[in-house]
């Protein structure tokens, strides 16, 4: 089991000090939502978010969206091998149910996340899909009780994806963290929370490139791609 | 160099036989778009495009946008070592330089996509980024030359990724080919267009978790991710 944490999530509600900015105004009218019930997002806040603290870092559901639709898309999810939770800046947790079908539409995605965050769940039956709880990293990290948790960050030590794997599948319920935000790094209380930090590239790479690489390598030295294909001739 | 078309993918203009269609007449109006002018997309348009032919391989952008983007943010990208063209459900190729810089928003990929498709190339000045032909597969197959050509489908022998990737860097501009569509099979002659048919896993996987795969498993079998690992240590 592998358990993935995008964390400081760059996904939130409006903030109350540009509720009356024109931007702000403009885009919750044309949903018919108050600004404090939509989403944050640079497309349309840009203007206004020049005024936040470390605007840079928030503003970008569409990151945690395709992060979102990279892991709960993979073999390793389909296996019931893999625990996806999104930790966002504004410490809340997101709880995802394996099973969940993510809108694959952006705007239906973000109309899903501005329902979770008013009525805490979603959807409104059985099966719950997305549960959010304000709790902080450190907290969520205590609850999933692992021995081995590795942060990918680009001022780790330099480590292959497939090294990385190999220690990861070696502890019962390892935790992967990958950063949802944009820019800049990982506060440092969440590199002080984890067992190692790695960089996998000299570069800074997409959150979604960078779960798809981690969740495929896991798959790759657990040997689930030649299992998975001997079912299908099986099948056949 | 690993050649990676995306094919039949689901990104038209909105035909003429729904122009009138009132969810279209309503998406465009909202846009300040003439309805030719805009593209095809089924979280706007579902109800119109019950009357098209074939739709259920038809109007998901958001595929292509997803697609590009898990290519286009790739190490390989990055090290001028994969080509990305795609073809599309109407017989057009859209030629990718390596270079692009896509929209991160879903709307404004959608604005360039529907400029694109109307200019023919994107944008006005230079460095030119994106340009449309009219092209079927089989004549960007030919223009590329290759000696090797994998299509990735369900329907082809079971391989691993690793495998594929194995015999795609042996040879000098070898091509994969992975569709663009939401569901369906790729057209008979697709799969008659390739060397080989291989099928990676038991299910269908997202045309963006395919390409993630294939394009890391090259960079692997290349040595790429400890080589550019090493150019990080030497930078510090």
């Amino acid at each position: 089991m592998l358990n993935l944490i995008i964390t400081e999530t760059a996904l939130e509600q409006v903030p109350k000090n540009i509720h009356s900015h024109q931007t702000v105004v403009k885009h919750a009218a044309r949903l018919g939502k108050k600004p404090g019930n939509t989403l944050l997002d640079r497309s349309y806040h840009h203007a206004a978010m020049i005024k936040l603290d470390y605007h840079e870092k928030r503003g970008r559901p569409d990151i945690a969206h395709r992060a979102l639709l990279s892991a709960l898309g993979t073999p390793l999810n389909r296996e019931n091998l893999l625990r996806v939770f999104m930790h966002t800046v504004k410490e809340k947790v997101i709880y995802v149910n394996p099973r969940t079908r993510l809108p694959r539409s952006y705007s239906r995605f973000v109309g899903l996340i501005e329902q979770l965050l008013i009525e805490k769940e979603v959807p409104r039956k059985e099966p719950l899909l997305l549960r959010v709880e304000k709790k902080d990293l450190k907290t969520l990290i205590n609850e999933l009780k692992s021995q081995y948790i590795v942060a990918l960050t680009r001022v780790g030590k330099p480590k292959t994806v497939e090294k990385i794997a190999e220690s990861l599948v070696k502890h019962e319920d390892a935790v992967v963290i990958v950063g949802g935000f944009p820019q800049g790094r990982f506060s440092q209380h969440i590199i002080k929370a984890a067992t190692d930090a790695f960089s996998i590239d000299r570069e800074t790479l997409d959150t979604s490139v960078v779960i798809s690489r981690i969740i495929y390598e896991y798959e790759r030295v657990l040997g689930l791609p030649e299992k998975r294909l001997r079912e299908n001739q099986k099948d056949i």
